[in-house]
């Protein structure tokens, strides 16, 4: 029977599995924004050397693995499955990163809450006793996310007020059974929450709903208070979805206003960098967790964070078609303490 | 530690998941098929008073799961996970038909490999006391997949003799934590092998390396002969991987030609219903798998079997861009009883 579960949509983990190592690479833009200094590896252009955006993004993936396996102390062979997914058609970015890597692969489709879907399996699977370590990554890219998504980049469409930039980048983590932490704790899963929204250039809304139920379902479950944590971060919610997630919050009587933050709100200089409504991509809360996040919690300025990566499960054919907009988010607890 | 390990890619289950229910909807050229009675439901047209191919396979998703729930003892509160993926863009079918679901949603992507990923994270979801009941389910349609994949239907476009027709359908299983079998005792997990293959109508030949290399993986890991098994049963080589993923087997010192099939090679009828290569798509391995196979366990004419979903990880952009098509296969031992 079910033993590990908290309430209808959480789990807690009594072993909890530990985050041993993280790696991050970003695109130029991400390099010159205020977390710049959180990353392993900042590029100077947005090609790397290959002959298209999705080549690109792949050696990015697949870059950021490598970086991550070497900066362990454990071999490829020590790693028992690699769980990840992208933004691309049929997850090409992963695929094929991945296909030279060598070790057992799942591949996810959570759009840009795949950082915490993959943190959420990889958890199960190592606390299970199914493996000993596990990587998940995810990466998403500017230049083929306009491309696939909204318009190539030659037409220099302008870009209305409310859409976000997607982040070039890529943010893996290894899982260990054995480890010093920071520990991943709990995991609630998203249900898709679709409130209608049909304009594909304001992702954040989209999103918010379904941001605010799994944090509202967490704190339902696990009998928690939002002070329980130093942060409570959403993936790429930006400035417009973080104000409507916490309105909705509010009206619910879940105040997390205070320790309330949004990767895709950090990762670029809002004046300086003006995106519009901030970041956004898979690699978004990818980077920003791998690189900033990891690095906080190692030096002790941050103890305690939910991570709550959020998606947009539409496709430009479903928008087409007339379709709104389903969301999802996934919370993972991470501590650095076991609990 | 990971305790429940075998070998390098295989994971054996002390407490087995039951599969308690299964469900399946097939289009109109499939119910014409050999296995055409095992199927729970039988379209007569490809739309189902839909709009468009993608909406008519997103219900077709969405009212297996709905069949499934209420073929079963439980209620759609009692399923504490659904797993899902399609071959999609963005896995739009999943997304908008269990959008209404209201059940916690991880997606997968992994080609037509889906069902047995499903199957696999399913298992070790509900072996591992992280829930009671988890539902595992997937689709493919013949008319979206070849607006995305190849050519719009109208076109009229000649098919080459290696190609394969993508199944139209669904299928579902509802795994468990208590039940009478079926069960899930072993799954070994794949790797992305690529051997070059860049014929995107030839798709067997790309995907039976990765199936050959699954199966041989599991005999190693297991130290199991074929003869253990009933039958052993990959996904949608078609008559092509199959006859390749044999050679390879052999050429390895593991024949298992006299209880090898393939779901591609069974859903259709070789002469009359001519599919050059056989079937294909996520829903071909699903729908064989929660019609025929598990109603031939049920009845006792299968006792073990090693059911094996191999997927194509490539996408159209990929192929354009000069790519090969990387393969993946995983593998799930399912038997009448406990182990």
């Amino acid at each position: 029977m079910a033993n590990k579960r908290l309430g209808t949509q959480t789990v807690k983990f009594d072993n909890p599995p530990s985050i041993v190592a993280t790696a991050s690479i970003v695109g130029p833009k991400e390099g010159q924004g205020p977390l710049r200094k959180f990353f392993d590896e900042i590029l100077n252009d947005e090609l790397w050397g290959e002959k298209s955006w999705e080549k690109a993004e792949s050696k990015v993936l697949r870059e950021t693995l490598n970086k991550l396996i070497s900066s362990s102390d454990k071999k490829t062979s020590d790693i028992n499955y690699v769980l990840a997914g992208d933004l691309l058609n049929q997850c090409i970015s992963s695929n094929y990163a991945i296909r030279e890597s060598n070790i057992p692969f799942l591949g996810l489709y959570g759009a840009c809450s795949t950082m915490a879907e993959s943190l959420s399996l990889g958890s199960i699977i190592v606390e299970g006793g199914y493996a000993d370590n596990v990587i998940c990554v995810t990466s998403s890219h500017f230049c083929s996310a306009e491309k696939q998504f909204r318009f190539p980049l030659e037409l220099g469409t302008q870009r209305p007020l409310s859409s976000q930039w997607t982040v070039t980048g890529s943010g893996a983590a290894l899982l260990s059974s054995t480890g010093n932490g920071p520990y991943i704790t709990q995991i609630t899963t998203g249900k898709i929450i679709d409130m209608g929204i049909r304009d594909a250039h304001n992702m954040g809304a989209a999103m918010a709903p379904a941001a605010a139920d799994t944090i509202y379902k967490h704190f339902e479950d696990t009998g928690g208070i939002p002070a329980d944590y130093d942060l409570i971060i959403t993936g790429d919610l930006g400035y417009i979805g973080m104000e409507i997630t916490n309105e909705i919050l509010i009206k619910q009587g879940c105040r997390i206003t205070d320790r309330f933050n949004d990767c895709g709100a950090m990762i670029f200089d809002r004046e300086r960098q003006d995106t519009h409504a901030g970041g956004s991509g898979c690699g978004c809360s990818a980077t920003v967790f791998a690189g900033y996040l990891y690095k906080e919690m190692l030096s002790g300025n941050l103890n305690r964070i939910l991570f709550v990566a959020t998606g947009a499960l539409m496709s430009p054919t479903s928008i087409q078609q007339g379709e709104s907009i389903p969301g999802i988010a996934h919370a993972v607890t991470i501590q650095k303490t076991r609990g």
